[in-house]
Parts: C-alpha cells; structure tokens; sequence
C-alpha cells in the first residue's frame, strides 16, 4: 500500500507473476483498493487479508512498529506465524527493516540483518552489494557476516558458479582502507574466496561477485551510481535533441539504446533481499514497477527454494570468526 | 618524471600552456629525458632543474620523505623555498600529499589538508569534492574544515555565484547519516551556505557545489563513478557494434559522442587542488594527458592569482567552530 505510486503497478506486477509460476499469491491491504485491481477471472486465485492502515514514506521507521494494522505490519505478523514463507514490500523500508528484525528476528549468527542490492555489469551479469543501506555504522565483524550472507546468496540463488567476496576500499593495495575495513579484512581472509581490497569501479568491471561494505557507504555508491547513470543518459538526450544529424543518427539507434536501457534498468533486478532475518523478505524501491514487482516475486520464491537461510547458518558454521 | 606515461606527456601540456598564458616554467627532473622535449624554440623559456631520482607508482609514499633527489622533494623544497609559487605533479599522489604536509606544513587552523576534486554535472557546470582521497578517518571537525576550504575554492577559483553546501550521506534527511557526519552536520550548521544532507546523485544534479566528505567516501564515489561511465560507454560501443542499423546510426552521432565525452572527461578539468597547506599544490591524474596537465597548470595559476589560502584563512576565522 505504501509505494510511490500506490498499489496499482504492483498489484499489476503480482499477478503478471501468477501468471507466469505457480504460487499463493496474498494481498495485504485495502481491500476496497485493491479489489478493484483484480480482473474477475483472476479473483479466486488471490487472497487479500484487509487492513485499514499502511505507512507512509516520510512516517518515521519507528511509528511503524506501534501501527499494528498497517499493512507492513500485519504482512511481518503473517510471516511470523508462518501463514506465508515470504513477503514482498514496496513500501517504507525503513519500516519493513525495523518490523523484520522486531517481529521475524535475526538468524543465530548473524548480529546485524542486511540489504543486498544488484549492480549491472559490464559482462552483462550482476554483482551484488551488501550491506545497500541498513546499518550506517557497522563494526569488523559486520563485515565479516556480509561477506558470508553475500556469498551464500551469490552462489544459491543467483547460481554463479564461481563466487568472490571483494572489500570496498580506496584502493586495491592492502595497505589501503579506513581502520574499521583494515579490521575487516583480518577476519574475511578466512573466507576462501575472499579476494581482497577492491575499489569502486570494480563493480562494474566483473572482477568481483560481492562487494562487502556498510550501509552508509553501499547507500552513497547505490546513488552515485544511478546519479551517474541518469545524467549520461540526461546529456546525450539534450545533445541529440540539440544536433539535427544526432536526431537523425538516434532514429537507427532505437535497439541500442533499448539494450543499454535495459542492462541499467533497476526493474529488471527485481527488489534487495533483508538477509540475516529469520524469514524471507525482499525490499523493492518505493518507485518499482510491475515489472520489478514481478521480479522481485520471483526473486523471493528462488530464496524459499533454495532454502538461503539454512545456506546462511550452514556458511555461518563453516566460517566461523577465528576467536579473539 | 613519476607519471603513468612518463615525462612526455606532462612536458606537452606545459608547453602547451606556456604558448597560451605567460608565466615561468621551472620543469624539475631528468635533464637528459627532459631536455629532448623541449622544442629548440621554447628553450629559452624553460628552466630545468635536474635530479636523477623520481618517486615510481609502486613505492610507498613513506619512503618518499627521504628521498632527497627525487624530483617531487626537489619541487616542494623549492616551494618551502619561494622559488615556485606551485607545484604541480602527475607522480604518486601519497608521495606528493606527504611531502606537501611535512615540507610546507598546514595552514593554521586546518588540522587536514584535503584533496578537492570535481564532477561533471549535468548543468556544465562542475561540483566539488571534499575530501576525494587524502584523509580516510576524519574527524566531524575535519570535515567542516572540508567544508570551508571547499567553499572559498568554488567562490573565488571556480568563480561561482553561488556556492552550497552539502554533506554527504545515506539520505536527505536530517536523522540520516553515520555517528561522523551527524557530529559534523551540527558544526557545519554554523556555515549560512550549508544546506544539509544531500545524497550520491545530487553531486550530479546541480542541487549542490561542494560536496563534503571524508577520503574513504570520496576515492569511493570518484571510483564508482568512473566505473558508471566506463561501462556505459563499453556497453554502447558493444551493442552499436553489434547491430549494423546501430552501426549506421552511431555514424551520425559522432558530435553529440564528442560532446558527452569532453563533458564527463577528466583531462578537460585539470587536477586536484590539495586544500589546507600552506602553499599552492595541484595533483593529476597518473595517467594525465597533455590537455589535463596544460588545465591543471592554469588551475595552479589561478590558485594563486586568486590566493585561495588567504580566503581560506579570512573564512576560518570568520565561521570558527563553536566552543564545545
């Protein structure tokens, strides 16, 4: 209920996904909004569980946890009592965070939930950065925990086949680094497929897989990378606009701007799954679409399928941080 | 002498420069690689000091503050001597910042110097930033330093308007940021330019001119977005050569190409100006080619006709920190 552009687009996008798979697809919201959204022949494949309240982008993240029929709520409270295996949100994820980590609670383990964001690359895969904007201020072993998270979720449910784990720093030398990454990398060089320091263009370069960083950080390169993006795309509009022959050059060059369009789409990744809760939640940008809605919906089946929390716990096992 | 492509290029540039403005060129290096660059014609107009050693990329930057003949500590001896008025280097940019802060030491009242950058954005125009590399764990004092230094370059070098603020952070909102930049968003309040938190894509947007944050945020954001660009302009080529109608169309876009990438290049801005010690130091690029090295000199030029570290002063004592 809470997303950018209302419930619409992302009702659209849920059923576009039961269209496509076979699953139990429940609608937490208002149901005189959303009853309308749902063509007749599709009526008896939904569930919608009605709730009056939801929580709106500038509500505090805190609020949330009081506002017991909001829909994020009652969505979390569903997981909880495991009437269904994940939840999708569009809404505040300030909220959804908080909820999550309240009501679900962490997997043993792991002290600090995270979210996990897709980054095009140039190879046309996608590398993935944790944390994306949950815990702004993060301590060593953090790190270490999103590192493992990351890699689990690299390996299982985006299948690469081979995974490594990269350090965000400010150069590649292992000299380099703020004192809580030089700590850091103490304890992810028990990882074996820890790779080191790497810097920001590596990302997009394919040399690595998962890029461990805090949330302030992964916030600030989530947004210069779409401030980047936008602008590129924002000149080159104005300068064809402004070139008679680059008008008539961009007329064959539809297909290229279409491919290149969707490799930096966001929708197409779909939403940021909240690992590290005992549950399977993703978060999808307040704008999604009902194509990132879709996506996201089938991101969040591939996470039950595969079972990515025992993954996490079985990693968690493995790897564990050598004792101080 | 330490450049990614040696002497060459940067000797180009200067030359380059000195045809167009008129000032006293002091070159500082190999006279035997030098002297061969220096057309017969300009030879009068150039002088050599020579040195046999050169800080290499690859050596530590400690190691450069004993390294007496190497031809960075020549420059910035000459420059603690008055001989120059500024340096100006395209070698290892630690060897330089270390050598810069020991040998010429701090203005008063900066506890940091800093290395201020700048962007691209989408107006023409550039925003700056502050710290891109030279600090990675600062002080919320160090950053309103950043604050002030970035200012007063933007008025009086970039010759601004008007100059805002910004603090970097994971959101706009006030409650957003880390334990650091939240301290120094109540001393950076005192500025009446700051305008808050801005977030990575306003660096671009023109919603801001100087962009505060510590070292590690900064190389981060330069990083990522030179991966951005270098990858979307990969993936254009890449798909253009691909399609024949695309390859077709790109013919009649070559000047709008041109355009976007003298606007995102490098080499049109020059280089970094180290901000916050007492002397006029410029950093390039390693990989710096003529026409950024020529951009560059005339930076360091106009540092010094405008004599930023006066202004630097003037503004330190004008916004003093409030006593704590």
């Amino acid at each position: 209920m809470g997303g950018d552009f209302g419930a619409s687009p992302l009702v659209e996008g849920a059923l576009w996904a039961l269209k496509e798979r076979d699953f139990s697809l429940v609608l937490i919201g208002n149901k005189t909004i959303l009853d309308p959204l749902i063509p007749v022949d599709m009526a008896n494949k939904v569930q919608i569980v009605h709730c009056e309240d939801f929580i709106a982008m500038d509500d505090g993240a805190t609020a949330a946890l009081k506002r017991k029929d909001s829909s994020i709520y009652l969505a979390m409270e569903m997981l909880k009592n495991k009437e269904v295996d994940a939840v999708v949100s569009a809404g505040h994820s300030g909220a959804t965070m908080s909820l999550a980590t309240l009501k679900i609670g962490r997997l043993k383990g792991i002290s600090r939930p995270a979210i996990c964001t897709l980054m095009p690359r140039i190879d046309g895969n996608k590398s993935l950065i944790i944390d994306a904007g949950a815990n702004v201020d993060c301590k060593p072993e953090n790190l270490f925990e999103f590192g493992i998270m990351g890699y689990e979720y690299a390996k299982w449910i985006l299948k690469y086949p081979k995974v490594r784990i990269g350090l965000l720093a400010n150069g590649e030398e292992e000299c380099k680094g703020n004192e809580n990454t030089k700590a850091a990398m103490e304890i992810l060089r028990n990882h074996p497929s820890f790779i080191g320091n790497i810097e920001g263009n590596n990302i997009f370069d394919s040399s690595v897989e998962v890029v461990v960083c805090d949330g302030f950080v992964g916030n600030v390169v989530l947004k210069t990378s779409e401030g980047v993006a936008d602008s590129i795309i924002h000149l080159l509009k104005q300068y064809i606009k402004s070139s008679l022959i680059g008008t008539f050059g961009a007329l064959f060059m539809r297909g290229v701007f279409k491919k290149l369009k969707k490799q930096i789409d966001y929708a197409e990744y779909g939403g940021a799954p909240l690992l590290g809760i005992d549950g399977n939640v993703i978060i999808c940008h307040g704008k999604s679409n009902a194509k990132a809605m879709k996506n996201a919906i089938f991101q969040a089946i591939s996470t039950i399928e595969n079972s990515i929390n025992d993954k996490i716990l079985s990693a968690l096992q493995l790897h564990k941080m050598p004792t101080k």
